[in-house]
């Protein structure tokens, strides 16, 4: 197949979408972030990447905490208005309800059917961007997004970004189970 | 809504399914890895979480190269088997056709419409898995899933996984366009 270089990018196809929560100045405020994944699997740490210049990482810095909310299609005009306009100059924080949990620092996003509430571990300088590892330490999930007592991708949709077109995406159908689909594959390998 | 306390747990909804790529003993192996994410945009760096045991960690610190390929519905059986067995036993290197970029030993596979290209910035131990940095030097794609020049989702058609019930998703509808839908919010906020 024929191969085209489209130059260096940040072209990691999807990409999450969530809202990071940090507490500032005394009132929760949120970020929309697509620069974002887990990186250790126990602790269950998440990576962010965030700008430097962005308030959120002021109340990261202060109170240690921070949190990671799941938004929905439903919330997509919210959430890109988190992504628009900066905690330096919009007061964020009537957006959407906030509920706090046991780092009592971590403000989060009731309407969002997943909640991580996270520890900051450690924050790394990167050229442009601050490398935010924080430990998540709970894991709050809209009851009605369960099943048999675990959260369901299903009844969460959860939405995703892609570059260069700037663009939401909602979840589409099952492909397969994981550690499992592969035992029938039959091609060359020894 | 009443939320449910589901404990600390890699809850980031979706992760995406990458296929990373290194050459180790002169042979590509490839292995299949939902922990990663881009932390910075200028330049372009991914973020991957490694198991420290895996094989092909070896190839990534002796190299100080390694690819992020993007894997599509139609790979789903060759893209789980590399997540299920390991290069200590098996040898992947025939499971897919790779080709080799610039950085001459990044192996990237034919089969997958989108390569990342990736020169090792540094690796961070972390508690279980080694944090990997790579700065994306150059992208490749198919031309087929170009649109107007750019790479185009809709063609690309990457997956998506989730947990706990380890399940691979194919990408839905747009939702809406990032940096414009949210102007039209008209919530609560000053």
């Amino acid at each position: 197949m024929a191969k085209v270089k489209v130059g260096p990018g940040p072209y990691l196809y999807p990409m999450p979408v969530v809202l990071v929560g940090a507490q500032v100045k005394g009132r929760p405020n949120y970020l929309t972030v697509a620069f974002a994944g887990i990186v250790n699997l126990q602790p269950a740490i998440i990576a962010l990447g965030l700008g430097r210049k962005h308030y959120t990482n002021l109340g990261i810095k202060k109170n240690k905490t921070f949190s990671v909310n799941i938004p929905s299609p439903k919330l997509v005009k919210a959430t890109d208005f988190c992504g628009i306009y900066s905690g330096h100059r919009v007061d964020k924080s009537g957006v959407f309800k906030s509920f706090y949990g046991k780092l009592k620092t971590a403000p989060m996003i009731e309407e969002c059917a997943v909640n991580l509430e996270c520890r900051l571990v450690r924050i790394i300088p990167l050229e442009a961007d601050e490398l935010v590892l924080g430990e998540i330490m709970e894991v709050y999930v809209d009851k009605k997004c369960l099943t048999r007592g675990a959260p369901d991708v299903r009844k969460i949709k959860p939405m995703v970004f892609t570059v260069p077109d700037n663009r939401y995406w909602a979840l589409g159908k099952a492909v397969g189970p994981a550690w499992k689909i592969g035992k029938t594959f039959s091609g060359k390998h020894k």
